[in-house]
């Protein structure tokens, strides 16, 4: 377990800019005094809201950067733009030169994604990343990777990606073997899910001594919590993390339409005030922000661009834990026997991001 | 305009037999005095039923068939079983025959999907049939496809899924130019997702005339109702719609816990049940039932297995308008249109449902 805990921050990346990271920073620290900060920002934006929060500042390092990646930059337009100049590269350069053992941003996903892929590389013995979100159960909480960092996967990929959201597993919900479960259509003859059957069939033949396959799931098993781990290819996890957040968007919707519809539902919301709140708390996407990237040689933490300071805070504590109990020595751990299932994929291990990062883009 | 609209019935499909399907037949015929129905399932399990409902049993025509498809038959077992001897396979065979207009069936989705396949065939220039799923949102309903027919689409494929859907769009909505979006993931840039990209350009540059295309939407997207049709490939499309299908359920367990927390909550339940109602009203699962198999020469709507003749009645409803509207005929007035696109293809056209039906199966 690490004695202090130093966190790089993008504290430029979001919808909402510095004083939403910085307030963040605060309200993780009385949390967790055990925190340093290296937030990289425009300085004349950062250091007045900086010095309105005294005890965060004595722990904080500042450094200046002039670039600040866009929301809507692409990701190759940002690594041209960023690269070594921005706030978001350097937040992540900290990770890599030894300085930080975390990066947080709230930047664009791609963007990130690009320059920690770029910066970082892939760990020994993986080939492509992946965002592993934390999901909202009923009880209680799950891990779902990939949520977009590559599309498709092959056997490997996914048998890695158990390993590693297992080790997230075991960190955030402090157990010893979580289950994990491969996300899949109903009908075991359709055609074009061998990987996954292939996934599966390595992961029950296969002791990985520090988790417990339970088999396929389908997108309704997710939100049940079925499986601590739900594993599946970034295109159908991000297309499943966002249409559940739609679907509860929607749900809300008719729930404030159904409440103030007539004088009666009005007054009932009045008496079941508190259970509304109660639900609205269950609700809140802020109390699971912070996606964490797997696969790298170190660790960054993806907050929601539009969250606020409680959401940032959040995504904070995320990469605190991932370093406090040492998820990359986990994963490390666990490799070693990964190395056994190599040699039955069937197909050339894929480049990382699909962002075509490993040759050196024209910057 | 059809006058009189022949729908067979597969009565012992679903989990719980008979009595629901011809309950919500009777249903149907109430709203839809000018159906006729064939029914195919067991005579004595089906007669007494029947004869419950004397308005029904004058329009109907019982045929006994001593097989029923179980609702865990794999497809290719199904196939072998009850090719042309179970009730399943009758329902389909007199959508082939033209003694019926559009086959419905609550049993196994794999198995229907099969069957429906290898008896009708795919139209005149479709290479693999979809499911299409009747989706509510925020806006009233939007169509989803496909929920799980195939796994995987080239360009062709989702563009030939856009028409289909735009059509079922036209009749279910009654508008003359749907909107269509093809679902997608944030980044641009990730790989993996060419065909999506070619069939955006597709059906950017051509003018299909009879819908309006939208461009990429996300998952979050498909329950705001941004855009009438979301076309995407089954896996993905299954996902989405089971996490929604999960998503609700959770939401409706949170709720359900919150207003029974305490007194006070219990109290404000009593005055706003009749808001809770129509919330209920608004996520009920029966009032869009009905999934249907787009791409095959006949009409087969797919009910939901667990669903009461109120939820089994919908689905015969919406088979009733894709008949009475005519869908198969507004399929292929947009296809000449299609072959347009056809060269510009980069792939083999897939075979149908990926079950190997088109080689005969060794009975």
């Amino acid at each position: 377990m690490k004695s202090i805990v130093r966190i790089a921050l993008d504290v430029m990346g979001g919808d909402k800019g510095p004083s939403i990271a910085i307030a963040g920073a605060a309200e993780t620290l009385i949390r967790h005094p055990d925190v340093r900060f290296i937030m990289h920002g425009d300085e004349a934006l950062c250091r007045p809201i900086l010095e309105t929060f005294p005890a965060l500042k004595a722990v904080t390092t500042l450094h200046h950067s002039e670039i600040s990646i866009a929301m809507d930059d692409k990701p190759s337009q940002a690594l041209r733009r960023g690269r070594g100049k921005s706030s978001m590269w350097r937040a992540i350069q900290s990770v890599k030169d030894g300085e930080a053992d975390v990066a947080v941003s709230a930047g664009n996903t791609g963007a990130l994604m690009a320059m920690a892929t770029f910066c970082l590389r892939t760990m020994q013995g993986i080939n492509r990343p992946a965002i592993a979100a934390i999901w909202p159960t009923i009880r209680g909480e799950s891990i779902v990777l990939d949520v977009g960092a590559t599309i498709g996967a092959d056997a490997r990929h996914l048998v890695n990606m158990a390993l590693m959201g297992s080790a997230m597993a075991q960190i955030l919900f402090d157990i010893d073997k979580p289950t994990v479960g491969l996300l899949n259509v109903g009908s075991e003859e359709v055609k074009g899910i061998e990987e996954i059957k292939l996934a599966g069939k390595l992961l029950k033949e296969t002791d990985f001594g520090q988790l417990e396959y339970s088999g396929f799931v389908e997108g309704d098993d997710i939100g049940q919590g079925k499986v601590d781990v739900v594993v599946t290819e970034g295109f159908s996890g991000n297309i499943a993390l966002k249409t559940a957040e739609g679907t509860a968007r929607q749900i809300a919707t008719y729930l404030r339409q159904a409440m103030g519809s007539t004088l009666m539902s009005r007054i009932g919301y009045l008496f079941a005030r508190s259970a509304f709140a109660t639900l609205r708390d269950r609700l809140d996407p802020r109390k699971v922000n912070g996606g964490v990237f797997l696969g790298l040689d170190g660790i960054v933490i993806k907050s929601h661009g539009g969250t606020d300071a409680i959401g940032y805070a959040a995504a904070i504590d995320v990469g605190y834990d991932m370093v406090k109990y040492e998820l990359l020595a986990k994963i490390q751990g666990m490799l070693p026997v990964h190395d056994l299932v190599s040699p039955v994929t069937d197909r050339p291990a894929d480049d990382t991001t699909g962002l075509s990062l490993d040759k050196e883009p024209d910057l």
